[in-house]
């Protein structure tokens, strides 16, 4: 099951975007104050470095991701999600989009 | 002065992707169900056909529009609005960024 809507949030109107537009995100605050991020990544391989930890939530479309340490390329798809640990990187790879929710921590 | 934030919203999580990704927007809900969207176009020369009326809000970075029948591009920056009739259509270019909070009606 996907996360269609998240309700009650604050949302910052500037955009945040990466690597020439190839990942675009607008970031969202809770009630409780909890941070996340709504974004898409479009056709390309990228490298992402982490602060906190993330937990990549696919809400539509797919993606391949390769954590830091491992040789393996791992397929996530709506409904699936992936944890990445702090202060890591991680590549990604899109063929077509990949629609996430970032949760942090 | 220009909005940064928009509060108690609830936001789509699949974002809006047009132009193979030169305009990318995630759509919110207002408590009272007033649709928005908050998007970015990146450089580029596009134009938007509109169903419902618009008003474009330019939250950061600039563009120039130029609305149909018109043959007059105006720039609109950090803070700068512009509407759209129903039905209509504009060409916006943008060098930078142009990130805006799209209002319907």
């Amino acid at each position: 099951m996907t996360t269609e809507k998240i309700d009650g949030v604050a949302v910052t109107t500037q955009a945040n975007v990466y690597f020439d537009g190839k990942c675009v995100s607008h970031s969202i605050t809770l009630a409780d104050g909890t941070k996340k991020s709504v974004g898409v990544i479009l056709p390309a391989t990228l490298t992402f470095n982490t602060g906190a930890a993330e937990i990549m939530e696919c809400v539509a479309g797919a993606c391949e991701y390769k954590l830091a340490g491992s040789s393996e390329w791992v397929k996530s798809g709506a409904g699936q999600k992936f944890n990445v640990p702090a202060n890591s990187s991680f590549e990604i790879r899109v063929a077509e989009a990949y629609h996430y929710v970032c949760h942090f921590g």
